[in-house]
């Protein structure tokens, strides 16, 4: 049972920007989640969308769902 | 790059709920969670639904995303 | 509105995970929620899935949504 | 057995009306089935629309599932 | 309130086939309602599918939601 | 067209419940049915949620449709 | 065919706002679209969100559909 | 950069009527849209409704989404 | 075993074309499909569209799931 | 009232195309859009696809709701 | 760029049908699919239902995409 | 009929991986697929996902349907 323990998953829902496009919004999000959280594991996009500034695109924001792996009860509670 | 991370946002799902409407209960849950987290930017709503007891609406609830600027990595932890 | 407070709710997404199919691994994930959070509620099925080795399924992973009441304050910053 | 057997719901599909907006349309749903179903249980929202007449709003119309318990086989063909 | 009472509709759900096509499977699932129900008010499509026999469409099944005007708390029973 | 008559469908919507498992909630909801309805066709699941009680799960709840033929119009009546 | 030539229909997408909640911010946008638009015929909720400002609700939003019937060619370039 | 800017479409969204059925409603609402608009491009079916009267289908209603080529800004503002 | 080996079903995805309507172009899906799959079983719709050409629809194009049985496994590269 | 009437937003529909990838798709459909409309206030994609020709892809085509707001009634005209 | 050809997977649409229950339905899908193709890599479930005989649960069939790996040219024929 | 024969399509589900983003991803599955299948016609993008190793985005994986028109059967059987 032990090991199947460490395969429970948390995903945690972020929205990633960037004025660059939709490929740096995501890695944005995730270079931000990976400061405090150390076992992510995989990202998901769940929409893209963004504000419209003097008719141009003032970022690209992009929303994902962030799976990493809870080691130990002390990870359930960091997000 | 500076400025991109403090667009980075966090989503958390929550339910509030209120014997008075829809309105009522989503704004219960935001203030709810404004005790805690202070840069709450936005919600959307996700489902609406409530118990019935004795043949009333005993609760409105309202499921939110509700989605708040993180501005330096503690903030990610919070929730 | 005091008694309303009690009745906002926080939702976790999780992923259990059990190789003996879908039943354990909502099961698993719910053991490792309870071992940190103490007002679980409800849950509901999102996704199943799983990875294949050798032919043969590893894991059934459910990913799932996990509601708890929250009762102070300090419960809104654990998950 | 015997007790699984008093946790089996059904639920029908309404839609309640009022021109006086999405909460009391739900009211209006749930009275008129409590007149017949006496176990009502809970209710989920499924569709918001309305018919328009000169250009005001004539109802809000709320599509509902309303889920009740079965307490015996008479009770499945209530509705 | 009396008269906001005769504006609740219930929806049943159907599957209408015909081999002849998607019109024809509606048409005679409403017509088949229609024997029983006096108040119909509309019908919505849910799915269009079938099952091939030979090679051939053997029918055309269109799963419909179908609304209509509770007049009186007996209706609620019918469907 | 007698023969199209009965190839008309209707489909209610239960909800099975069962502390043991999806498969287990889904037969205690075609059985209650089973008891009323005599020809039943098929059934397709919908969600899967439920309780938690003392950090376990207290049931687990399928909601489901379930279709069967209706061979004269009385059986339009029954569900 | 004239007549049927009356029964097409337009949907335009709009996007009402209220500080007041759900039902003002509806109408609103039927008001809005009611002083150019002279056919209104029905509306649809596609979403419901808002902005959080200094923790309280800025505005519900509530994203429609809101359809009339095109009686003349010009009609089509109104909207 | 020019050629790109003849390949951006507009999509409006029709709801077209006709008591014959499914795909005559879809004719008679490009036939409506192709009386305005000169660049109609392809059709995407939404939505499959329709009112009933004295039991018989009066209009099957097929909403749509109906695309074309914008050829210059003027374009932009028809519809 | 043996037995449930023969109840594994393959579904392609398909999309069939008719100037005429919807009901043809699935009827020319699924002859097309019979031409090589011999054990077609059932098809289900997914999305209806088409080309529109000098304000004409050109084409309906049907976009479906056809399944059928896998009686053995050079079926299975079958499609 | 005057306020409120000012945050009105209407959503138009449009594909932006690039043979360069999926942030420049969306960029020249924001940026035909701003030729006509001076409000724009955000995008959200709704779909990604694209004509594939010579086993390339020819285009990356965006479909998009582009939202302005709505400053007087003419401006509920245009798009 | 050889390594990223590696990282090309096909996903094949399979329904696995079990007296016992939706693991075992997953499960013999997946035995079947693994009869022929070598490099399986994940199943995600679209889909529970299942025939209902004599009011007992025939078969619980469950719709799986089944990914694998594409490896060589001739891997993209198999399926 | 011959001519509507030759508007048969087949989609396949691939998914496309780049470390280098969603666009490149997209353009490695249609080039996989182009040395197989010389018939390709249109790409859908359908999920965009991927693995994060050591805090970074280890690949975009885009799951796209790709269609290709069916010009014989034998072309039925290949993809």
């Amino acid at each position: 049972m032990a090991e199947h323990r460490d395969h429970t998953y948390k995903i945690i829902e972020l929205v990633g920007s960037s004025p660059d496009g939709v490929d740096q919004a995501i890695r944005n999000a995730i270079e931000r989640a990976g400061e405090t959280l150390k076992n992510l594991d995989w990202f998901e996009v769940r929409e893209i969308r963004g504000p419209i500034q003097n008719g141009e695109i003032g970022w690209f924001q992009v929303k994902l769902g962030v799976g990493f792996r809870i080691l130990d009860p002390a990870d359930l509670e960091n997000d």
